[in-house]
């Protein structure tokens, strides 16, 4: 396999300014293409410590890719060093001048000598197209090794690398047309139990690659050929055993998100849903306003942080506030009712808790939520507990309010697609 | 200055699975403390590349800081790769597996071999207190350069750094004991035009660096010293000089989020505020309730997806939809007007606007925006326009309400405190 290393440039990653999104963003690009990355190497503008960097990567690698410091400003250095580090002289090429000329035209913009650095490329290379800038990317083949040099902004990188680069290392065979691994999202269930259940089966094919990552109570496997090869069609039976054995704590094959696989159910039944949140305090109605088209099913939601909201927004009795108090199954299951009838949904959730770090007792310490569930066949409430920080807290709750939702859709599949008038079955 | 280089380990940074967040908060606390970091490396975890990595770092870096693979289990293996390399044993420490014991004893669990890994340390290290699990950090000082290794999850590694690494680290000299930079945060104007208003001020202390770092509508500034030495009052003069030449785009020193910012004036006016928001989708009551705290201030808010939820939950008259339609400066109005109405808030924000990628139009194209803001002296609408994916549109979104929020509050000080009740003069 060729060894592979990204080298993210810019002083602001070291800086703790700005996270390193490009090695997320290319990591899970080349792994599920079939070459992982060997090494992530990040330094910043100054061009002796490119040139280390680089020089290192170009000896003990067969593929490099740089991202940034190609743009017009002084601390754009990367094209100079690594031509420096190549002894490659740089080429003036005229019809990128003549682009970003009439790129700037549009805006009533002169080039100047700054913009004119990014006409220059290594001798023997290709320029990569950039539509979102001006600078364009550098493809170089020499020695046998490939060199992948793209530009920092990430709206300029992501296309650029899907239209110029994919392509490029495809037909040189350093990447695969298909999908190199298979992912299996699960959720509400921890790591070692999901390992647990899928163990007997890994167990059956030596020369499986395994890779877990838990991330706020979901938990996604990644299966791929490692050390025998897998075609896609065996992975994918060997994804389906793994689904199987996984039961209802299997989510989805990829990377939707719950909400996204909530909003699909609903879809499904032509239903529309709704929300009431106290501890979450709108980041639920945000994951689900973050699905494209959501618009079609989610109505809307009521954040109520105060007793009165709950009372004034949703109809939560007064007397159950005070009876039972606003953290209580009681009052979850209050919220979901109001929430539902209010915005006339066919499904709604609640959540009423705790996210601290204040406001703990005793009987209810921080971390504790109920979860309120409405649907056309009845209304239920749950109790949960999270540890962590109040953000930790509010992203698990939403995770645990949409898992939920997504069980209840699955247990009462036929019943609801009735009871909404969809259908008798559900759909395959 | 002495050279810095962060080693993070783990197959599921290489993969994408998990961004690495480590090198986020540890180059950030090493920025403030005066030691920038030099390098970020990052590999898996198989033992031949973290020797490789961590022998290249010991060669040419004089502090070296690992994390992850301190654990119990097989993917575990940084203890034993570094020992190689240094040429040290691994002495088994009773003190620590007592530890263990004790632990595990609370939940009923019996100490194994794996376990036991987590015992020992090379040669004439010192072990790292770990409050929040099993394995301990390492430290060692051999041959002039230091080497700290951390555990890999964040909630053991934050505070073993604060508490274990930053005091050792100040003691060897390494570290500064306050903080090394100073952070002007501003909002709602790009970089250049940042820059533009500070370069004077730059150009008047030669040796000052400058680092620039843009999100969603935010730009910071971080000046710290660099070819020459500033003092801590010094660095803060030349801060209080940039912020006056900034006027109202000048947000705070620090860290501190829009929300933030917005919910400390409200609370020295002793007001309540209240959301409604369409395009948004409860991304802005979000960041509103991410802050400890909130609930004192923040009443609630309302998503209305639809034109009925509008209606029913904010009051916006039906005309008003059909004649100006749900996204324009009479809805953000009325739903402003309306959110504050519901939730009796003293101040209310809204949000009306297309987030895409579908619903555009040649007047009303994808990324268009409408504010509403309500104060005791008055309501406004805004007109906005945001380039970007959903995500992008709706975060910039939610920026831009809470700045333009944060810049009345600012012009209306004096009449505002007054109208509320708390007194004559803003605060100082």
């Amino acid at each position: 396999m060729k060894k592979l290393d990204l080298l993210t440039l810019g002083d602001e990653l070291l800086l703790g300014l700005r996270p390193n999104a490009h090695l997320d963003y290319l990591g899970g690009e080349f792994a599920r293409h079939g070459l992982p990355l060997r090494r992530n190497i990040v330094v910043g503008d100054a061009p002796a410590d490119i040139e280390a960097a680089f020089r290192d990567a170009w000896q003990s690698a067969d593929v490099i890719v740089t991202t940034g410091g190609l743009g017009p400003t002084s601390d754009d250095n990367t094209r100079e060093a690594i031509a420096q580090v190549l002894g490659l002289p740089l080429e003036f090429d005229p019809a990128v001048e003549a682009a970003i000329v009439e790129r700037f035209a549009r805006s009533g913009r002169r080039i100047n000598d700054l913009d004119r650095k990014q006409c220059y490329r290594p001798r023997g290379a290709q320029p990569l197209r950039n539509r979102a800038g001006t600078a364009p990317g550098i493809y170089l083949e020499k020695d046998g090794k490939i060199l992948v040099m793209l530009p920092g902004p990430a709206n300029e990188l992501w296309p650029m690398f899907e239209s110029e680069v994919l392509p490029r290392l495809q037909t040189a065979g350093v990447l695969s047309s298909g999908e190199a691994y298979l992912q299996l999202r699960t959720a509400g269930v921890p790591e070692l139990h999901v390992e647990q259940r899928i163990r007997p089966i890994v167990d059956k094919y030596p020369g499986l690659g395994l890779a877990f990552c838990a991330h706020q109570g979901v938990v996604d496997v990644r299966i791929a050929p490692a050390a025998r090869d897998f075609g896609p069609t065996q992975l994918q039976a060997i994804g389906d055993e793994m689904s199987a054995a996984l039961g209802e704590d299997f989510v989805c094959f990829g990377h939707a998100t719950l909400a996204q696989v909530v909003l699909d159910e609903l879809r499904a039944r032509a239903a529309t849903l709704a929300v009431a949140e106290s501890c979450t305090g709108g980041l639920l109605a945000s994951a689900l306003t973050d699905i494209p088209g959501a618009s079609k099913i989610f109505l809307g939601g009521v954040v109520s942080y105060t007793d009165d909201a709950k009372l004034q927004m949703l109809d939560v009795p007064e007397s159950l506030l005070d009876q039972h108090g606003p953290v209580s199954a009681e009052t979850a299951v209050a919220m979901v009712t109001g929430a539902a009838e209010r915005f006339g949904a066919d499904y709604a959730l609640s959540v009423t808790g705790l996210a601290g770090p204040e406001g703990g007792t005793k009987e209810l310490p921080v971390g504790t939520v109920f979860l309120g569930y409405s649907s056309p066949v009845g209304a239920w409430s749950r109790k949960m507990f999270f540890s962590g920080d109040r953000l930790t807290v509010k992203a698990r709750t939403v995770n645990a309010a949409l898992d939920w939702m997504r069980r209840k859709l699955l247990k009462y599949k036929v019943a609801e697609l009735h009871a909404t008038g969809v259908g008798r079955e559900a759909k395959p």
